[in-house]
């Protein structure tokens, strides 16, 4: 059986929700953020990245969303959550997973995470004043030229939804309206009608 | 046959290296960067994004650098330059990409693309001082926790490994050491006896 460590609010909801969907037997164990729980030495024995999520397998430990996502979709090829038999449609779903990521996630990050990236209280506010413009320009790009709706890939869904989903609910705290972009807020409403995206989000809440 | 977008300096390098090991036939297209091509119609209507690498495919174009480099291994089985016949061996090989194009590539750009987050000249330069520190904790990183060697997965040859040595490549100006790191040193210079990586540098520089 398989265990995912996960904090509330992070991308980390993607790989819960392809579990769920997957129909895969695993369990949970919540990272506690506001205690940095994530740089205990126990959770870095796990992840010496302290980032979540994290997926313990069988065969040993997985890190990083767009992975876990494609092996969630490998593993559980009945549930048909990625065209895993078809090379570059395959390779379109990485793609979109790869620029959520790299560019979108990180877009974001510089919210809540400046201080990763620069030590002056003047630049971390700077960074933190930009998220607005960064995160709108890379949603309409998705909304006018990656999203084929109504899920990511077209008629099909895939891995490619959750985690647009996740991500477009950073929008709010990010000051951007999601109702800018239609596509992406039919999606993210279409999404949050599934059963096991409300079980999911119900679990982290409770 | 394919065709590359590539531009030089880049991360496009790490594909560029897969296709020619692989023994893919493609062709290559050098975007300059200095008279900022990668922003001009024509290209946009290759890749929205404005970035490289594009991969330009019988069936359509594909981005973004762990996207490319699976496809690529899919698509040529015999060069065996991942695993793609097992889902977790295949995951990590997809987690270590992940990682250098989400954590690392993006600690690098902080220093020559800092622009993207923050508009503050002042705070421009905050992001492009801490770049060596950043960088220095994600080399610590790979050397003392992800990279198996002699290659990234160990015994076996993959897309990782021409990926690594690219992304290390810019350790010298982004002011690291790269003796700091012995296994990714030797990784490096091994690397650079290969004559596919020999023949891409040379096609690259000329």
């Amino acid at each position: 059986m398989m265990k995912l460590y996960y904090a509330t609010g992070t991308c980390a909801l993607a790989s819960h929700i392809a579990l769920e969907e997957a129909g895969a037997e695993y369990s949970t164990v919540r990272i506690n953020f506001a205690t940095h729980e994530q740089g205990s030495p126990e959770y870095l024995a796990i992840n010496p990245k302290g980032r979540v999520p994290s997926l313990v397998t069988d065969r040993g430990i997985l890190t990083e969303t767009p992975a876990m996502l494609a092996f969630i979709a490998q593993s559980f090829p009945k549930a048909k959550l990625a065209p895993i038999d078809d090379p570059f449609a395959f390779a379109e779903v990485q793609a979109f997973n790869s620029y959520l990521c790299s560019t979108v996630h990180t877009n974001h990050a510089h919210r809540p995470r400046a201080t990763r990236w620069a030590d002056d209280p003047a630049a971390i506010e700077a960074m933190k004043k930009k998220v607005p413009e960064t995160m709108t320009a890379s949603f309409e790009l998705i909304e006018t030229k990656m999203m084929k709706g109504p899920w990511v890939m077209g008629d099909t869904y895939t891995v490619c939804d959750p985690y647009l989903f996740t991500i477009a609910g950073w929008l709010a705290g990010d000051s951007v309206d999601i109702a800018r972009f239609p596509k992406v807020k039919a999606h993210r409403d279409r999404m949050a009608e599934r059963p096991k995206v409300q079980k999911v989000l119900a679990a982290e809440k409770a």
